[in-house]
Formats: structure tokens, sequence, C-alpha cells
């Protein structure tokens, strides 16, 4: 079964989906590492969902430097989605972090397919849910929490990360200096 | 027309909405300024409408500090919503900071809503689209904007805020101390 509609499936809980209608309305697509999905400044109109890989959406900041500031693996969406719904102006590159294979769906086929099937509004509806959900914690964290206590919380949820996401990148995503990130976890592993 | 029948309208576009059986599905109730609607490590099982008035939503720190993440004006909803989608353990505290008229829903009850109207999973999808999407532009602001930039963005997308909401809750949701919040005011005063 398709990627994308054992997702569905798990979410909804719902088993009766006409797949094949469906996946008409996405193209997939494969990048190498470190193609750019989406540029800073183009106009934004696809959404991606990852079959196999990893992103990154990150914007440059005035002193040059890339901040990252969301990662997307297996079964995860990545858009600007404010720049997306309008179809306006990207405030962010999305770029692969390893070879990947990506669906893409248009902001108008997006529109059409939650018009259309009743499944994929209470889909996205669950998905935003979840991410709105988690996106609290997540304020939480960066802005009220210690670093090492925010590393050590990011290590326990989402351990796959740091072995698929070079340090300099992490470190960006967690607001350290790649030199702050690397004497944590030396300590972290001293400690073990 | 009520105000929650109102939103729904304004959001999904539609006006063919069951106003009477959907309304049946939630509680109004009143609350005086200061009021607590949630308490943090008590179960959560509430979500909340806000029809007049404005809620916060805070976790006491280590050091005994209210440290405010969310607040909600008319139109908005606020709960944990981690906590209340399974009805676990609040993370949060829930109060007034005016005095306030409430629609409260019922974990169960919306669940329910949303299995029976599918206008509610078109409208939940819609609510959490957006804010998902504005909550990535919150944690860039929160951790990779200098303070006073972040004021700034804050007071020209939120200027009823700063009528509203008392200063050293202000200061407390920009990560700031009340004497910096203070300062940057008389700066910005001067200016003009």
């Amino acid at each position: 079964m398709h990627p994308l509609i054992q997702h569905i499936q798990k979410i909804t809980g719902s088993h009766d989906i006409d797949d094949d209608a469906i996946l008409l309305f996405f193209e997939t697509k494969t990048f190498k590492k470190k193609d750019v999905l989406q540029e800073e400044g183009k106009r934004c109109s696809t959404y991606f969902f990852v079959i196999k890989g990893c992103l990154r959406l990150f914007f440059t900041d005035h002193h040059g430097a890339e901040q990252t500031l969301q990662f997307a693996l297996e079964n995860w969406w990545m858009t600007d989605l404010e720049a997306f719904r309008a179809e306006r102006q990207s405030a962010y590159t999305i770029q692969t972090l390893e070879p990947a294979e990506v669906l893409c769906i248009t902001t108008r086929n997006y529109m059409l397919i939650l018009e259309k099937y009743p499944v994929m509004e209470k889909y996205f509806r669950l998905v935003y849910e979840r991410a709105f959900a988690a996106s609290l914690s997540r304020v939480r964290m960066i802005s009220r929490m210690p670093k090492d206590e925010f590393y050590d919380i990011f290590q326990s949820k989402y351990p796959v990360f740091l072995q698929r996401i070079p340090q300099k990148v992490l470190a960006s995503f967690l607001g350290f200096t790649p030199e702050y990130l690397s004497e944590l976890r030396k300590k972290k592993a001293k400690r073990k």
C-alpha cells in the first residue's frame, strides 16, 4: 500500500479510502542530497509529503547564516504553510538533507481534494491538531527552558534526528552554536 | 446570531449550519476576573471558546514565576490541546484576565460533534491550519529575532493586546522582564 494511504488510514482510522483517486492529486518526485525544493522569496504553491529521506526548512538571517526551524522525516508534511495557503512568496527555503522521495500537491489540488474527500478533511484536521498541540510544547521549550534541558527532551523525543541530521544544522535548529552543541555532546557522553 | 455560529460561517464560508443542534454540544459559562478555568496538574477535558473577555494560559516555572505562553480573545479557542485530546493532566493553568463569557465543550462532545457534522471537521481543520501556520512565525520570532523587533511585530499584529493585557503578564509572554518592557515602551514613546 502507498505510504500516504497507510498514513491516512493510521491517522483517521478509516479503511474505506479510494487510493487511486486520491493519489491522482499528487506528483512523485525524487531529489538528490542538498537539492532545493522551495526557494525563499519564490511563490510557494507546493506542499511536500516525505516518502523517504529528510527535509529541512530554513531562512537566511541578517548575518547570512542559515537558521533551520523545522525538519521533516518520513510521513511528515512540509511547506511554508502561510505562503502555500495564499500562493504567496515563501519566507523559507526547503532543502533535502538526504536523497529524498517526495509527494507534491499544489495549492489548487489541495483545495480540490479537501472539497471532494471528507476523509481528507478529517486527515488534515488531525495532522494540524497534533502539530498545533505540539507547537505549544515547542514554544515552551525554546523560550523557557535551559539549553541542556531542551537538548535532553529533544534527544528523547526524536532520537533518530541526532543520527540523521548534520551537527551544524542541528545546532542551528536548537539555537545553539555548533561549538556549544559539540561541548554538550561530549559532556553527555562522559556522564554515560 | 450566536458568535460561534458566526465564526463557523466566516471561517468555512458555509451558510447551511444547524445552529441549534451544534450549540447543544456546548455549555455557556461566565467567569469573574482572575477566575481559574483549568488548573495545572488537573485532568483536562474542556475546550474553551471566548465569547467575551480575555484568557491566558501559563505554567509555573522552577522559580515559582508564572510564564504566560498564550492569550485568547473573542473568537479564539484555548485549552492544553495535547492534554485535552487524551483527557490527561494539564501542563498549564488557564485564567481570565478580564470578566469573561466562555463556551465550553468536553472532549467527548468534541469527538461527537466532529463525527456528526462535516462542517465542524472543516471548521477545525481551518482553525488549526491557521494556528499551525502562525506558530512557525512565532517560533522564528521568539528564537531568532532581537527582542525589540519581536515587540514591534507583536505590536503591529495584535495592537489590542497591548491595551488589554497587564504589563507584567505581557512581559512574561514576550520573554522580557517587566523592567525591560517598561524601558522599551518608554524608548518607543520618545521616538514618536
